[in-house]
């Protein structure tokens, strides 16, 4: 590989000449070879098994940009492969878009595309396509990433709200709160020793394993944003049934709740980056359950709770140790900016 | 559509709980409204008639936001329409991604959103999954778009630089240099007064009947960022094969050249926002020209030169208007920052 000519990136880099066909066919395209991409086409042509497809794009702006556990290049492939896992199919491309700021430094911009390498090769998805802007110190922090993918919808599985039935459990695949709490925790302001590490995780290989052994998951999301409480909230008004989840079933490391009760979070509304939420039939859920827990991303999975008949409106309620009760409500979204 | 209860956008608006949920629901959905969209899922769930698709994503950054002949919207709709338009395909569907400054007010972005529904609207094409991210006041420049494309590709089209023959002719489908040149004049520390407008606009409408008519078309490159230079000398070097274009043949709009004289810009490196360049077999080339003509976006269609023989290496040359000779140089990229 030829070494880059500078250390920081500099606008022109952006300027769709030398400089940044230079710093692609130098840096980002051995890092993240394969032939498509490596046609540098206007698009990626691509030939899929079915035209039945999935689609998704996130933007990421987690700060700080590493992390125990992870960074924001793992954490973008991670949060777009997760997405298409639990719409129901099975990753097969990324696009990776970048915006940069002026002077940002080419080594860490390496050690971002190392990440994005090493998660895309893992879980056997190809960044096909690219783009990458840069502008004036000040008018970005940093980097920021986005990522598009694009799954082949796994054949016979069609997960949806609808399908969503009283007596359903819910199923959860491990701790809640662990990337939320790590974040928090490593920022400048706050910072302190502790040994969180953010769950961040690519989890195709576990809920494709699920979904092509078990005919009863319903319906799957991964609690990110909002944490376990905007999940269930969003599962109950759109399913238009209530929820109970048990809060002695819901795994919470100690570490992340000690951390959580000293700053004021409830655990309930902190993002999660490698988990879902999976509503499955009664009959499949002890199934789902030994599945997960074969699977390494799966070993602390637990059936957090049920659906259960609407009384006046969908309600999520939490039976708390003590055995009473309260409502989890939609969190308002002031938690935590910049978590993801 | 309820009113926002907010001006300005907040940080919360980002947090992934009923701020954004309002946010989505009653300003973003009723604007860009289709049924994928609608289920609001992790990813968006598609049936696509053939799985011989194009894939390709973009970012924006341009500065300002609104400029004459576009805005942020219509330029990241169109520019990754175009993308797919030029690699042979029909754009089908859309992920939209935006990262927004907390403080950005609420009317602009309803004001980019109409744009993007109008663009996406008029090319039928689905905006069909999203994502928003906010950041801290002075974290990002206002509003960055992040646009990832869907198409499916054109039966029998097979668009590609190992097509490309010495004889084959070059063809622009009209006048270079406008966006680049409106962005530019645009500038707060430069801003002049001019009747300058961006060629903004979405291409497919105009590739589309070309690649369905003429089998002739060997390849097709929209020359944005690097400008007519950048993708002249990317054809040349990926088809190993030089380049004569004449320069009496480009068009050129008087106030674009006037202004680029100005400045001290050479408008073959500026950047277009609705041109692409195709090359095409001789025989084809005047059906080409034919069919430009009678679209709008190709009323000043011209061929503008011939693949030649390579002697050394591959090189683009100019004839100037004394039939002087020039190479035409990949430009270096620190033209203009943040252009699209």
């Amino acid at each position: 590989m030829k070494k880059a000519k500078h250390d920081r990136i500099l606008l022109a880099h952006g300027g769709g000449g030398q400089l940044m066909d230079e710093l692609i066919r130098n840096l980002i395209l051995p890092k993240l070879k394969n032939d498509v991409l490596a046609e540098l086409g206007d698009s990626a042509k691509l030939n899929l098994a079915s035209g039945s497809v999935c689609f998704t794009t996130d933007s990421y702006v987690v700060k700080p940009l590493f992390f125990n556990g992870g960074d924001i290049g793992k954490l973008a492939v991670c949060g777009t492969i997760n997405d298409l896992a639990v719409a129901g199919s099975k990753p097969i491309a990324m696009a990776l878009s970048l915006i940069i700021e002026e002077g940002f430094e080419i080594k860490l911009l390496e050690k971002i595309l190392d990440s994005i390498s090493e998660q895309a090769r893992l879980n056997n998805v190809d960044v096909v396509t690219g783009d990458m802007k840069t502008v004036e110190a000040g008018a970005a922090d940093k980097i920021f990433i986005n990522t598009a993918g694009l799954g082949v919808k796994l054949p016979n599985v069609d997960l949806g709200m609808k399908n969503i039935a009283v007596g359903d459990k819910i199923i959860i695949n491990g701790t809640i709160g662990d990337h939320g709490m790590t974040i928090i925790s490593q920022r400048k302001d706050i910072k302190f020793q502790s040994s969180l590490k953010s769950d961040c995780a690519c989890l195709a290989s576990l809920t494709c394993q699920l979904l092509q052994n078990i005919t009863g998951i319903k319906f799957m999301r991964d609690p990110t944003r909002g944490g376990l409480a905007a999940t269930l909230n969003e599962i109950s008004r759109d399913s238009a049934l209530s929820i109970e989840v048990r809060e002695a079933d819901i795994p919470i490391k100690a570490v992340v709740q000690t951390a959580a009760d000293m700053l004021g979070f409830d655990v309930l509304n902190i993002a999660n980056e490698g988990k879902f939420v999976a509503v499955v039939s009664p009959e499949s859920a002890d199934d789902c359950l030994n599945i997960c827990r074969k699977h390494p991303l799966g070993k602390d999975a637990k059936i957090i709770g049920e659906i259960v008949q609407t009384h006046d409106v969908p309600t999520v309620e939490l039976i708390t140790k003590i055995s009473g009760r309260r409502i989890i409500q939609m969190p308002y979204g002031r938690e935590l900016p910049r978590i993801c």
